[in-house]
């Protein structure tokens, strides 16, 4: 009998074109999904939480697939971690009832967003986006960021499909901040395509005066892409938690 | 007339094969020189404080050129910076007296070696070395790393070369230990090829009972590479400070 195993993943998006599988470029779905061809002797395709672009990262992205294998959970784990290449990694293996979805089922998802305004680092420049702004003002983002929280049409931060329903609802809009590095954190009921990014470049606007507090009101109102601020660099970005 | 200018530099390892020029290779001092080639419109040669292998980082490597252009240090700053690709980064620049030598001049050199033994995680894994011994017993390793302090032949902890004198004093070498985390530091007047890796290496060993701390003395005796432990990955290891 065919049984639905979740795996949470976490993987470097640096060296990945994506998330999702595509012709002529490394995706995480494919390496994935050639592991578990290894292992079945046939091909499986794997359904995430959702996507992540270029460059962004997993801490605890998910996804599943049905198998009829007599493995147990923990041997899972080891049997796909040791046939994936170092920078995806396997945290954790669940068996689940097969009404379970990775995408339909989701609760909550969360996402980090790291920023730091200290001297550029070169070890780090995949994983935090690094800008100097002297004159930032922290507070200004601090409070800018509440107003995300709620269900709003995030129409203006997003390059979402003409189709597609653009409202969503927010949970957690924040900001921590420390010896220079920034911690947005978004915790929502989903999120649109670029929407983290535009919402964060759109804060940093903020933040350094190009756009006031007052104007996020009449940005979301717009309904229009070009209101909002430019889309923060993929290397800052975490998936960061998954929800059902 | 020609002038000497010191620069401090931090590079991510893991996209070089190493410091050192060579053919079909890319190479750390390779990247700067065409930097500097660029901006004199003539070939400019480079000298490091030393070495650093395939995959080890830099925070703080030194090295010096001569030039005959008429810039201030923080224009040089800021020039080579915008040549140099992102995973190399200028920190400071400062005109020297030309009696200065990156290498020769060189009063200590300082390596942190890191370590984890928490859960692999992929977005780390060429910043870290991640291995989990379930028997890792830290408070040998704190007590061993104290004797390679003073003045010591280190042929059995490096693959020098056999003419070369192999003596060197380590002024400081000690290990901080904080939530799963290994900090390794080696403050010296010099560090042979490999030493700081072997050293690392057999201090885990140490850790998890392969070997004794009451071996050391016959490995350091016995100057012999083949009594020491194995040599620690190179993706731990930054080359932190040299003073002069």
């Amino acid at each position: 009998m065919p049984y639905r195993v979740k795996c949470i993943v976490s993987y470097d998006g640096s060296r990945f074109h994506g998330y999702q599988r595509q012709p002529n470029y490394r995706s995480v779905q494919q390496d994935i999904e050639e592991c578990l061809k290894v292992i079945h002797k046939s091909p499986v395709v794997i359904h995430a939480s959702g996507r992540t672009d270029a460059g962004v990262h997993a801490l605890g992205q998910v996804f599943h697939f049905d198998s009829t294998l007599d493995i147990q959970p923990d041997n899972w784990k080891r049997a796909i971690n040791s046939l994936l290449p170092s920078d995806i990694y396997i945290k954790s293996v669940e068996i689940v009832d097969e009404s379970f979805h990775s995408r339909f089922s989701v609760k909550t998802k969360e996402y980090r967003y790291y920023m730091s305004i200290a001297e550029y680092n070169p070890i780090r420049s995949e994983y935090v986006y690094f800008h100097h702004y002297p004159t930032l003002d922290i507070n200004k983002i601090v409070e800018a960021v509440k107003l995300f929280e709620g269900t709003h049409d995030f129409t203006s931060f997003c390059y979402g499909n003409e189709k597609e329903d653009r409202i969503r609802t927010i949970y957690q809009a924040s900001l921590n901040y420390d010896n220079n590095e920034l911690e947005f954190i978004f915790k929502g009921n989903g999120f649109l395509r670029y929407q983290i990014r535009v919402m964060v470049g759109t804060l940093i606007e903020i933040g350094y005066g190009k756009k006031s507090i007052e104007s996020l009101g009449s940005i979301f109102d717009a309904k229009d892409r070009r209101k909002a601020g430019t889309t923060a660099a993929p290397q800052g970005l975490y998936l960061y938690e998954v929800t059902y």
